[in-house]
């Protein structure tokens, strides 16, 4: 993980040179009770007193941190310069400002951590936001402040191969389970004993959970399960269900996020085989439309028509979102220009991104089909990082 | 759990009743992400939309939620009102706020989670901050928002009979791992491997950490070993050494927070039991002058003028902090009025806190002797619930 975390603040660092800002400071305290999800990037653990990590345009890397929170970042080595504060962080910090920005810069910007749009970007607390504006009040970075959200959502979304790797190898451990939770979903065998037996997979193989472990796996079994993120429940298996599971492990500190289906008998209705190709070929034209410079929502509509024409409803959620530590990794989205996406859908496709493909549709009387799948953007288009549900499995 | 979480949410209903505002509203969006350490007092899990958790000074519980979010509270039925959205929170909230707050008052107060002094009362993030002022502009509430600090370390802070059970319960078993780690660190075993023994243990009885894994235990053996949140390193156990131990614990969602201290040999040395009669004997000048009414800072001051009259340094950190839900629980500490406290060591003792008693000292050529206890306060004072080490124990 050591070799990671330089490789992102390395990124970090080139990020900050040609974001216009002259310093990228992360602003934190006890992180054990409120983590900024920016922190991975730039140190491994965390931090107990207030502690403010600093990139510089011109690359240079300071952190000034509680005297005790000293001995974790100077093992790392990644620190050019590491101040350690016994009573207030209000002087360090502003000495180490004044050194990193140059007098001359008539009208400074420090970015930190904020963001109405996205949650990945907005680690800094609103006290400590108010911490930060009264120490510099009365300086020359009076009014420095601005949102980090550009710098922090080029740094997750561009992944390094390093990134990839770790999430090839989490989707590998996520087909296992589907494969084993195929042999596993007997007739009344129950939502919850799904789950519990994933539980078990995941503790044993030491994976980690891409979101909450109370709704992952997300299990329906039949028509009556309630679909949404809720906990498994002990509806149990029977013939002409559709079994839908949506599943995200941790592997190397990196996130997956699948879903697939299944329908319990040997012969698929004609309603189950209509909904899989109008579901499987809605993501397939989302995969078409993914390309970089393209704007999410551009995505998002290509998918959601496809599967309007087809004579479903649309969806009640994005067509995809990005996937890196854990599975809602933030930035753009591949979704529609609805009030709770902000701007997020405007944003543009960049190469590096991983984003999910995923979208279902009820079918009456026998369950919720849904799919989701994993692709990565590149100069050309779009790869798969998993490998798409083309047909409709059998239990 | 499930009656724990009702158990405080009807303590908050009272306390809201008290505080002067109209609504506590507790603000949040995808918390796999950024967790509100408020949540567990609310509900279990999380949410991934945007969601307000409204508790009425009228004692009515209201929660806006994302559609697919409302199954885990609909479950619960601690909710008085469960509202789903789908596009965006900003009607249906301002919709709830209306019900909730009569026209009649002239000018409404909304308590939400930010604090300057206390992180454990800084959930709200800047964006979210900055996302509900643009939901509330231009209505009657456009300036309703105040801090909930107050509301959030009474709640916290007052301990039930069931939360103080569950930390009870966790100090039984760190004080079993203590007698474990005394049987398991003999001469030439590492810092890393005591860590290494106690992680095992703390995974094979399902418990969890109080504070980061990477951290918890602190192992310290012997005078080289760096004091402070360091990760237990390579140095080796040896005759004259001081091992020091900082370990918490959670089970039943409630953290115990103790340390212990041996020497490896058969004759202490007298300044390691000068050390130790100076560190017990501080602690034991702290619990004396601890009782409800104080200040916290007076409670260290008695605490830190006896350790400095008996001729050793003060210590560089608080002599207490409140333990819960986690081992820094947040509110009034027993510390020192330096600045990174904020006001925090001055918020008067309150029946029903549980703080820690924690101070140690150098021994030049020996190690760290620290040591540290779990209190209660009760109306007469306070009392223990752990069981001080009052001796110097050998190994």
């Amino acid at each position: 993980m050591s070799d990671l975390t330089r490789e992102k603040l390395n990124q970090a660092a080139a990020i900050v040179a040609q974001s216009g800002v002259e310093v990228w400071l992360t602003f934190v305290r006890e992180t054990s009770a409120i983590f900024d999800p920016c922190l991975p990037f730039l140190m491994e653990g965390g931090l107990t007193w207030q502690g403010a990590l600093l990139v510089s345009k011109s690359g240079k890397k300071v952190a000034v941190v509680g005297n005790f929170d000293t001995a974790g970042l100077q093992h790392s080595g990644d620190w050019d310069e590491l101040i350690g504060y016994v009573q207030s962080i209000r002087e360090p910090l502003l000495d180490a400002l004044e050194e990193l920005i140059p007098v001359s810069v008539a009208t400074p910007q420090i970015a930190v951590n904020y963001s109405e749009n996205d949650d990945k970007c907005d680690g800094l607390t609103y006290g400590m936001f108010r911490l930060l504006e009264s120490y510099l009040a009365h300086t020359r970075f009076a009014n420095a402040l601005v949102s980090a959200e550009p710098i922090i959502r080029a740094l997750r979304g561009r992944k390094t191969s390093t990134e990839l790797s770790a999430m090839r190898a989490a989707i590998v451990e996520t087909d296992r389970l589907f494969d084993e939770i195929a042999a596993f979903a007997k007739i009344s065998v129950t939502e919850r004993q799904i789950a519990d037996f994933v539980h078990a997979k995941i503790t044993e193989r030491g994976l980690g959970y891409a979101w909450e472990q109370e709704g992952n796996p997300i299990v329906n079994c039949g028509p009556d399960s309630a679909v949404g993120h809720s906990a498994p429940s002990q509806l149990a298996l029977a013939p002409g269900h559709i079994l839908h599971i949506d599943l995200g492990v941790v592997q190397n500190g990196y996130a997956s996020d699948l879903q697939r289906c299944w329908f319990v008998g040997d012969t698929p209705p004609e309603a189950v085989l209509r909904a899989h190709a109008a579901v499987l070929g809605a993501i397939e034209a989302g995969f078409a439309a993914l390309k970089p410079g393209v704007s999410g929502w551009e995505v998002d509509a290509a998918a959601r028509s496809f599967l309007v024409a087809a004579g479903y409803p649309e969806y009640l959620h994005a067509l995809g979102h990005q996937v890196g530590r854990v599975a809602h990794d933030g930035g753009g989205i591949l979704g529609p220009c609805w009030a709770r996406y902000g701007q997020t859908p405007y944003w543009p496709v960049e190469v590096g991104q991983v984003y999910t493909l995923e979208l279902g549709v009820r079918v009456e009387g026998y369950g919720y089909w849904s799919l989701e799948d994993m692709v990565v953007v590149t100069e050309a288009g779009a790869e798969w990082l998993s490998t798409p549900q083309r047909d409709v499995w059998m239990l």
